[in-house]
Parts: structure tokens; C-alpha cells; sequence
């Protein structure tokens, strides 16, 4: 606990410097169980269910006492940042020590524009200054926020704070990459740990594969897993996400079976897929072998400096010409979520382009309700001088 | 698989009527990662990751004959369902034998936008008509839609479609209510198991009561947990939902224990929360007390036309009186989702009535970062002449 508050400083810093340029007096952040945002715990620790807003005024306007006339020294800006946790007790374990005041969500009946608008007067922001609320304010929310704060100008932006945020977060400094390294190598560990029990027959079901991942990872540090383990038997790998996640079948059987699973560790994804593969017939080896030079591929243009919708439409590409589709992205940026940025796609809105620090997966994947499903999944560092793989998913053969 | 069909097609036919009467001609609804509603699946069997498509238009505006002038008969619709879903294997597979058209999302680049402007030009749908849109959308995207479909009125309403549903939802047919006493059986199954483990020492850790819950669920054929369980020794219960959810630290020593889980069973949820008591001291004891009464008060006003907010305003002045206070709602319904309607809250918005047929839960708790924290929580289904508890979630005292 209370041990990112270095790292929470320095991001809380930029964000207040990006609200000075953008002429942002207020920003609210919002995790919710219907609105999750990794943001509230990248910038304060606190591990969700929280408003956070960030403040950003004239002193003078704040209330505080002026040492020197406008025309002398620029107008000194009063930061503030305040935590509206559901749970006070969580939040005051986790949210770590920069400064911040932390007030229960109760005391505004646990509604978000109540709770706005005492952080507004709370605050002293001035009267027409702009207020951002969260991108993914549903449109019949906007309308209250802003029938409710008519003297502010309400903001609710893609390209706003969360965009910002967006890329920030999409390059790790090196503390992230520390954890997430160490994320990869308990994934590592345990990906050795399936195989072993794999092929000694202790993993018999669905059920084996992914209660060994939930057990083994907590026993190593781990939060718990990124996201519901995919533990689909060759009955079930035809799905892209296996529906349910895992049951007590079969797991490892003749013909293709896919294990889709990350840990978290420190707040820190991992996110790998393992094919298991026993007794193929020719079409189900083409599959895996179409993948497998799928990932090849997607390796080999994974520096800095390309943009990532080459890289997944030259794998698209590659799948086209032996008559296949993927039905999905080729990968996406991992960190404090299963799922962040860069997004690895090849579509025609996707101009993110790979820099050093940006951690990634690369996935490949094929399905078939007859042959059943192949895809391998690894994540990736971009580094100065290419990229590092750091995780060991493979194609297992039993 | 398929065995919605019945009860999915009546449910269809009820969303016509309301379009209908509300004179929209095009619905969607939209179950994504970041999104979810769980409407499609109550629609039309797809367990996620999809959108559903619903028109009702004039026959002669979709391009067919018109056998008799206006004023000889009413207007005929046509009505239209078509899903669009991620991953079409899946669709194949659960989607229930209503008459629907299944088009891969892949085939609209997996944009919301784009699926909704081609399903309005597929569906003939006329200009000027009225298309309603999921409550959710951010504004930001909302605006999006607006912006491409100049041609028709796009609505994004509170009291829209899923209002209309919410509503439906919240009253459960027999069909359900049968599926929920079987996930409430199997529940209880789980609470014995837990008791008796927690007796006699298997259950040490945080992780073997998970663990129990994960596969003892699946092998009585549960698709999983209702949500991730969380499990709280002594050292953790203060949290209202522990964080990590559940660790490999000990579970009931002395002191309180929080356990709160579900199953869920053919799509539909349970939710209750044991405490584990061990050598308590009196302030805790007190907490117990408190938490039994709260329980008993709620359960006596639990019947056919009881306001909801009364319930909970009843059990916040009963702990009010002992100057504690409850963090979060008293309860909320169950079906679907583990949290649907009706809400159980003491809040001015809340207007919410019971009638037979609704299922939801009553938690009263309280928690301190000293004593620890005490939760009881049971499943409640309303009766004609008044209630029934189907689960059998208790203060366990080791």
C-alpha cells in the first residue's frame, strides 16, 4: 500500500499541466460498476468504485490572499485533489500519500451530479469556467450535469482527458515495466505449470486448468487474474470467447484446445492465450500453422516507429490469401487493464503507432465450429531497438 | 441451447408493443466489453458480445404489397429482429429459435454507427421515422449517430427501452422464478458445504472457500459465480467489497468474516453474503446483533406494495438509533444480472414498489476498520401473501 505515491505524483502533475493548457478548472473521474476507469487508481492508487476530481484555480479566485499584482508575476494556480470514495476504509488503505482529501460518497447520497456540484463550491471554481465529466457520460446524464451546473461550461470529449490519459498510460515508465515484467514472470511460471500437468494428466478438465491458474497466481502475489479465465476443450475452442469461460469438460483432448488467461499483479495485466493440441488432422495442423507465421509476422514489423494498423493488416493479409478471417483484433496495449492502448487493428480509425515503453499482445486467431479454434497469444515490450517477447505462450503439443 | 425460444418470443412480442406505442420504428441494444445489457440475452438466448436489431415499420414503407387501403384495415407491421453479434459461432449456438437474421458484426467493421446505418437501410426503415438507441451511449458517441443518421429522429432516453424492460425484468414469470430456486437450491448446497468446511478445517484460507465455491458450483452445473467472490478474513471484512477479492490469507479466525458470493445458473443469478463469527467481543457482538435486526425489520415489511424506500429507510433509522451507518443500498434485485431492479434504497429517487413476483436481496451490514465487518444477505422472492426467503445465508459461529 501507499507505494506509488512517486509515480502518482509526477502523473497527477501532467494531468493538472494538460487541464492548464486545455483551460480545464475542474475534472471529475468516475469508476463505477457499470463505468470502470483504471485512471482513478493510476492517479491516486485507490482501487476503484470512486469519483476523483481535480482542481485547478487562481488563487485569488480560491479565496487566498494575492502577493503580487497580475502585471508582476503570472497568477499562481491552487491545485487541489479530491477523492469521493464508495468504501472510506478501502480508501483510505489504498489511496496513496500526495495530497488529497478524501470525502465518502455518502455524503452526496452517492450520486454523481450531487456530488459535482459540492466539489464545485467546495473547490471555489469560478462562475463560466470549464468542467470536464467522463467521455463515457451516458448523453442522458450529460444533460442533467449540464441542466444542473448552468454557470460552468460542462465538457464531455473524446479527445479529453481520458484521451490524455489514453496515451500516457500506453507508454510505461520504468516502474510499470518492472511490475509488468514481473507479471510476465509468474505468467511464465505458470504457463510451464499447465504444461507439466498437462502432459502428466493432472489437468484433465477446464475446471483443472483454470483453478490451477486462480490458486497458483494468488500463492504468487497476484491480485487475482486480469479477466475470467478462457478454459474451452476441444468441444468448445470454436468460440472467440468461450461461453461459459470454463466447466468441468474436458480439457487437452484430441484436437484443439485454448487456454486464454492473464494475472495481475500490482494492478499490472498480463494477457496470453495457450493452444493445446493433440492428434491433429492436416486441417487443424494448417491452422496452426497459419497462426503461428501470423505471429511470426506481427513480430517481425513490431518496432518502433510502425504504425500498428500495418501490422494487423498485413496479418489479415496473410490469413486472406489462405481463404481464413479473423474475427478479432490482432492484439491490444495491456497495463492497469486487460484491454488498453495502443489498439492493434486494421481499421481505418486506428493511427496509433508503436513507441518504446508501449506493452502490448499480439494474438492471433482462428475458429471453426467443426475443427474447433487456434490462437497464441504473447505479450510484447517495444523497446529502443526492437522489442522484447515477454511472455512464453506456445502451441503445446500433447 | 434453444430452450428460451417460448419465453424470448412472448418477450419480443411485449418490446414490439411498447414500440409500438411509442411509435419507434428501430431499436438497438448494444452488449459490449465496456457496455454490457444483459437485454439480448433475455431477448434472444445470445449470452454477449452483440447488438439486436429490432424494427417495426408499415409493410408498404418495407417494400412489400399492401393487399387493403388505409381506411379498410389498419396498417400491418413488419417486424424485424436481427442480431449482430462478435462472434457468429457463439450466435449459432445459443441464439433460441425465434425468427431472427444473424449478420457478424465483422461485416460492419464492429462499429455501432455503421451496423445501425446499415440495418436501418436493410430494414427499410422510413425517413423521419424514430430509431431509439441504448440509454448508455456517451455523448460523445451519441452525437456520432446524430451526425450520420440525419435522415431519422434519434432518441437516447432514461425512460426508453431498457426503462420499459427494467421494468418487465423486474417481475420474473414462472419460468424464471423456477430457474432461480434452483440456483437458490444449489446455493444453499454451497452455504452447508461452507459451513461444515469451515467446521471441520478445510476451509483455512480466503482461497479455499473461493475455490470450493468455483467448482462446487460448476459441478452441480452452474455456468460460473454471479460475480468474482469475495472472500474477507478478519483482517479485511471492514472493506464492503474486499480488495483483492479474495487472497490466500486466513478465513475465520477470530473475529468477523465476510463471505459474499453467487452462482449462476442457465443465465440466471443468486447473491448472498455469510459472516463467520469467531470469539467475539462485545462491540462486535453488537455489530451481529444489529445486522440480525436489520434483517428481521426488512424482512417484516417485505410484501406485495411495500414501497422499497421505506424498507431501507426503516433499517438506516434502526441503525441510525445505535449511531451506526449502513455504507451502501439495503438490497437490489437479482435475475440476470446480480444487480437489476427493483433497487432496495433508501433514496428520493427511488420509487420503486414490491409485487409479487419480484426477486432481490435484503444485506444489511456494517463494518469498521477495528471490529471488522458483519454482512448478512439473502435472495427474497414476493409472494401473493407475502414472501419467501430462498436462500439460507446465516451468521455462522465457528
Amino acid at each position: 500500500m501507499k507505494k506509488y505515491s512517486a509515480a502518482c505524483e509526477k502523473r497527477l502533475e501532467k494531468v493538472f499541466e494538460w487541464m492548464a493548457e486545455e483551460g480545464i478548472a475542474l475534472l471529475m473521474l468516475e469508476d463505477s460498476e457499470t463505468r470502470r476507469d483504471n485512471n482513478i487508481r493510476w492517479l491516486t492508487g485507490q482501487p476503484g468504485d470512486a469519483l476523483l476530481f481535480l482542481a485547478q484555480v487562481p488563487q485569488a479566485a480560491s479565496g487566498k490572499k494575492r502577493t503580487a499584482s497580475k502585471s508582476e508575476q503570472p497568477v499562481k494556480l491552487e491545485k487541489s485533489v479530491v477523492l469521493v470514495p464508495w468504501d472510506i476504509n478501502i480508501a483510505k488503505l489504498y489511496a496513496c500519500n500526495v495530497p488529497l482529501t478524501i470525502i465518502p460518497y455518502n455524503d452526496f447520497g452517492r450520486k454523481p451530479v450531487n456530488a459535482l456540484m459540492a466539489a464545485a463550491k467546495l473547490l471555489k471554481i469560478p462562475a463560466g469556467s470549464k468542467i470536464e465529466i467522463p467521455s463515457v457520460t451516458p448523453y442522458p446524464a450529460f444533460l442533467k450535469f449540464v441542466g444542473e451546473l448552468t454557470d460552468f461550461d460542462i465538457l464531455c470529449r473524446e479527445n479529453g482527458a481520458e484521451a490524455a490519459m489514453r496515451k500516457l498510460r500506453s507508454v510505461k515508465n520504468d516502474e510499470e515495466i518492472a511490475i509488468i515484467r514481473k507479471a510476465a514472470k509468474i505468467t511464465n511460471e505458470l504457463i510451464d505449470l499447465l504444461e507439466k500437468n498437462a502432459r502428466n494428466g493432472k489437468i484433465k478438465t477446464e475446471a483443472d486448468a483454470a483453478l490451477l491458474i486462480q490458486i497458483e497466481a494468488r500463492k504468487r502475489g497476484c491480485e487475482g487474474t486480469s479477466f475470467e479465465t478462457l478454459a474451452a476443450g476441444t468441444e468448445r475452442s470454436f468460440g472467440i470467447h468461450a461461453f461459459p469461460s470454463w466447466t468441468c469438460a474436458p480439457f487437452g483432448g484430441q484436437g484443439l484446445s485454448i487456454l486464454d488467461f492473464g494475472v495481475k499483479y500490482n494492478g499490472y495485466c498480463t494477457d496470453v492465450t495457450l493452444t493445446f493440441a493433440r492428434d491433429l488432422n492436416p486441417k487443424q495442423e494448417k491452422f496452426i500453422a497459419l497462426v503461428e507465421r501470423a505471429m511470426k509476422l506481427a513480430l517481425s514489423m513490431s518496432h518502433n516507429g510502425t504504425p500498428t494498423r500495418d501490422i494487423a493488416a498485413a496479418v489479415d493479409s496473410l490469413f486472406s490469401k489462405s481463404k481464413k478471417e479473423m474475427p478479432h483484433g490482432l492484439g491490444h496495449g495491456i497495463g492497469l487493464q486487460e484491454h488498453e492502448y495502443p489498439v492493434i487493428r486494421n481499421s481505418s480509425d486506428n493511427e496509433w503507432v508503436l513507441e518504446p515503453g508501449m506493452i502490448f499482445t499480439i494474438e492471433p486467431g482462428l475458429y471453426d465450429p467443426l475443427l474447433g479454434g487456434c490462437r497464441l497469444e504473447n505479450d510484447i515490450l517495444i523497446t529502443e531497438n526492437g522489442h522484447e517477447i515477454l511472455t512464453e505462450a506456445r502451441i503445446i503439443r500433447l
